[in-house]
């Protein structure tokens, strides 16, 4: 039978389940990748369970989110993860070093490859045809203790693309198109397959801006065929031999179908605060425009970096604006000084900062109070840039440059005429730079065993969970709406990461977004508590901590009309049942501080998926969605006490 | 009579009083610099004060402190103080353009000039023939307003250099030997002249160095001729025609005499944490390094830059060592982009951070608990990098080189054998970059009428404060020892600083690095306070919350053993009487908590400089050394009332 690109790779790493979409599959996994955010409590778990080396071909650990180290914390965090890195036999990428996809992808990147990552956006490296995952830190651990990874098969999503770009439309429009067709949820449940003749003018950098903010729409992951476009690109950062052709079959046919011309394609704008809110930037032109931030692993590529210099150069920016230039890596800055671009930005009047993702997670460059700034980041969640009342909006290279210009929101197709700037087209080199002195190889395994972890004060043991009652009786302590995202449960931002390795303090936060007496009433109900919340919930950063934290302040289950995958798997890896309303219409009779009863809970999550709650004196059907292993863990109090039980 | 080249500057400024060390001068005030952690309080004073526009040649606001961004406080500052600067008719230097005092002296130094800058480093102007003091915020805004500096007239000490530097050993070198031998108040009262045949191998970038860190000895400013080594200088900035020859006259004579063989010179180091604690690098080789940051305005020229990329161009960084490159401005980068040196640190493994002060007041690069930082910055005071258990040691470039190659503290002169490096001699550019985008000259006055100040939620008007009370009768809530610095009156970090333009919110970080309780103690006690403590209090930083907040807490008088000079005046600004005791060995008798009795205050701070206080039931004597002036500052509150009531 004739398979497309996403069949091949699943197919190729099958070893549990059938690949009927909604059932439960198995896959091999073969890489994965870890960052400093979610890594470090990730290294704890490999600690916990007590694994000597990884079993995985290769993991790297990355040091990119906490970057700015205020104080101790975060270098201190740094410490750790390489030793732990070293200790479990990791590759470790140093502070400073980059982007963790950008830098995986062009490091470590083949097509034909699983890898799984603990953090959202890894699903970017589809971009080379590799079947790319962001998961929850646990999925990691597992993984690398040599198991497979399970998730419910995905209907596979074929997105045909016809035509070319026109000047002054990128990739970054493209998918800011799938997001305007089809919101924040679009693609929950899927992986997106781009094909199509219009893929020939896509580089395997525009394919990876495009991939990477599949997570925006809620996909498993994203893939492209590995083509040629791929072999250019596995070519130019010097590991051609790396290059294995991916093509979909002759006929090949897809459970959802799309078309896209990219010929028709215009500027398009996330505005304030959801990338599902996007528009024409013709629309919206002339708004105020107080920064303009470029960089993060939506538009890493050396080449959307260069178009914003060649638009700028021997102009200068608006007196009002901060434009601030985040390069992805160091490899691409110093692609950057060799090409010229790096003198233009800065005698242009960027400020540089350092290669990292900033202000992506809102570690540093937070804009004024209610003032516009355009980002060519992927997620603009309100208060994730780090400013509680903040105006966000996501863009492409092209029509941030030209707001860096005008101080305004300006559709970049009418430089041409105001400033005389025709669309560059800037050159890539030949061979990217490729700087291995901060990517730090494995040990060896008997140097390896040697290593003792380096902990800060900061740094502290997971807490113990236990099993789940058969009988709860609590109350409902929030009651949210839809989309409530994982930035909203736990925030992230400079204040908050520093204690992502201290799950006391952490907790703290939880639900502070929404509810700022939401962890003292927690604690205030002994017996535990329900969430209840609508559509879509836990979409965006795959951070285990936005379930940890409020599990360590008793959360035991939560209730919605329907979950974000990542986030929902998260919740099964540490002992919270989630529960959806059989009828979305029940939703609006539950109310904040509704007592709930669930009674043999045992037997009814383990015999079927209807589960019947007391809210409020009302009967309430709901189901469940986990797998009989996920059952298992909810029963043990979570995955990591049922693997130590079976230890 | 001849003159020296400090008393040349005092007489063509001298305004009031006669030129005797020790008794007050008002001297005519040609240019001010503000940073933007003192510069709000600053604007937020002319504004109270009513000005229209600033009188003096040239003002200049600066924003190179809080560049972080971890939330909206530091950007809604940085738009408060473009609009204030655009308001009273300043030139403004945006976030990202760079360190206030190397692009200050780029672009308006002048010999002959009288500068006084909100802040401590400020004297490093020094090295191009101005008269440059850092005094507090209040006397800038004042000067602005047309007021003459009035400063107790130093000492004025000549060191004579002669000889030249050995290869190794450079310009940072010859500063630590001034604290080697004399510590960090050795310079307090005095002007440091430095004269003699081995200034010809010095650049104005070198003096800049040396003259930067008399800050740290205590000096009121450093100054040097202006001859060829300037000139040559304003001619590589392009300002040729601001030249002008100031040399000391044949036979001048100096107050205090000192002598360097600059040629008998070895790298230097000082030890955590003091400036103080200098040590040849000989004696303290092989301690782990963790962190090494290049960068400040201690070490701010492309050369100190240059020769660190060629140290470690071709070779790779330390494994366990964060080398983190912070350039000056904007301007040093793109030099260092042009002569290839960015590239040479990219590929070494460096950290390239963005323009500005970075790590030096504790705004970024915290070092790892515990763990060896090794700087060129000039400062290590106790927790000052935001590590509260830190251990930084401020070097010369060089010797940061050698420990960010070899992970250890390094005798740099030892590379050559080690590692076969040469000691480089770059060569710098016949001219400089000369950026001026980010630089915005001041609206013309009728523009400027019309521009509102921007102020963002966090930026709150000054408290009022009271006239002093004829009788007190308080507590001393806390005794202090000798050395007690700024940072530890107010600390600076990025947890502190968002907050200096909000007194009441600042407030309660006063004091808290000594006694976490005395925020609490002070409100506590209603009828106000006073503190004790022993020598050379309130060295370091220029800033004035260090005396406005304490002041809002209740503080009404310090007693000690001495003052550091910009402390002693920021207390009088703000009305806080400053006492020394007559005896020393009476410092002894005090405990915290001794009830302190001053009766008939007024009387006797007015009629001459005893003063009898009653503690802890003992009479003890003691004097203040405050001018006429300052008493009427002190007897109605502070200056601002004081203006305020004259006006």
């Amino acid at each position: 039978m004739s398979q497309n690109v996403a069949q091949k790779l699943i197919a190729s790493h099958l070893v549990e389940g059938e690949m009927t979409p909604g059932s439960e599959v198995g896959l091999k996994v073969d890489q994965t990748l870890t960052q400093d955010a979610t890594g470090t409590m990730v290294m704890l778990e490999l600690e916990a369970m007590g694994l000597d080396r990884i079993k995985t071909e290769l993991s790297v650990q990355y040091v990119d989110h906490n970057l700015l180290q205020t104080d101790e914390k975060n270098p201190d965090d740094h410490l750790f993860l390489q030793s732990a890195a070293q200790r479990f036999g990791l590759w470790f990428s140093k502070a400073g070093n980059g982007v963790s996809h950008p830098v995986h992808q062009a490091h470590f990147g083949r097509p034909g490859v699983t890898m799984i990552g603990s953090d959202s956006h890894t699903c970017a490296a589809g971009a080379l045809g590799m079947l790319a995952i962001g998961v929850g830190g646990l999925e990691i651990a597992m993984a690398m203790a040599g198991q497979p990874l399970y998730v419910a098969m995905p209907e596979v999503w074929g997105v045909e693309l016809t035509g070319e770009l026109p000047d002054w439309v990128s990739a970054k429009d493209v998918v800011l198109e799938m997001l305007r067709r089809h919101g924040v949820k679009g693609g929950v449940g899927r992986i997106i397959e781009y094909h199509g003749a219009g893929l020939a003018g896509l580089t395997a950098m525009d394919r990876h801006v495009i991939a990477n903010m599949g997570a925006e729409l809620g996909a498993t992951t994203s893939v492209f065929p590995a083509d040629g476009a791929v072999r250019d690109y596995l070519t130019a950062v010097g590991r051609g031999d790396d290059y294995t052709e991916i093509l979909a079959d002759d006929g090949a046919e897809y459970d959802v179908t799309e078309h896209i011309d990219l010929s028709s394609l215009e500027p398009l704008i996330a505005k304030p605060s959801s990338p599902g809110n996007v528009v024409r930037v013709a629309e919206v032109e002339n708004e105020d425009v107080f920064q303009v931030v470029v960089g993060s692993s939506a538009n890493p590529g050396l080449r959307d970096f260069a178009v914003v210099a060649e638009i700028l150069d021997g102009n200068q920016t608006s007196q009002q604006v901060s434009v601030d230039i985040n390069p992805t890596s160091r490899e691409v800055l110093a692609d950057l000084i060799s090409g010229g671009w790096l003198t233009s930005l800065v005698t242009s009047g960027a400020r540089i900062h350092q290669s990292g993702c900033m202000g992506c997670i809102g570690m540093g460059q937070a804009p004024a109070s209610g003032r516009n700034s355009l980002r060519t980041m992927p997620r603009n969640f309100p208060g994730r840039s780090g400013t509680e009342e903040d105006a966000v909006w996501l863009c492409s290279p092209e029509t941030a440059a030209a707001a860096a210009l005008t101080g305004r929101i300006t559709d970049p197709r009418t430089l041409t005429q105001t400033h005389g700037i025709r669309y560059p087209k800037p050159t890539m080199p030949a061979m990217y730079s490729s700087l291995n002195d901060m990517l730090l190889a494995p040990l060896p395994q008997e140097e390896a065993a040697q290593v003792e972890l380096v902990k800060g004060p900061n740094i502290s043991s997971l807490p113990e969970f236990e099993p789940l009652d058969d009988h709860l009786a609590v109350p409902v302590l929030l009651k949210m709406r839809d989309n409530v995202s994982t930035d909203e449960i736990m925030p992230a931002g400079s204040r908050v990461l520093p204690f992502r390795s201290n799950i006391p303090k952490i907790a703290e936060f939880s639900f502070t977004r929404i509810d700022e007496s939401y962890p003292d009433r927690a604690r205030d109900a002994a017996a535990g508590h329900v969430v209840v919340a609508g559509e879509n919930y836990g979409q965006g950063s795959s951070r285990e901590h936005a379930v940890i934290a409020p599990r360590y302040l008793g959360l035991r289950a939560v209730i919605t009309k329907s979950f974000a995958r990542i986030h929902w798997q998260n919740l099964a890896n540490f002992g919270i049942l989630a529960l959806e309303f059989d009828d979305p219409a029940d939703y609006d009779a539950v109310s904040q501080g509704d007592d709930v009863v669930l009674d043999g809970l045992h037997d009814a999550i383990t015999g079927g998926t209807s589960v019947t709650a007391t809210i409020g004196g009302r009967e309430v059907p709901l189901h469940h969605r986990l797998s009989d292993r996920q059952v298992e863990m909810v029963l043990a109090g979570g995955r990591i006490p049922l693997t130590a039980r079976s230890a």
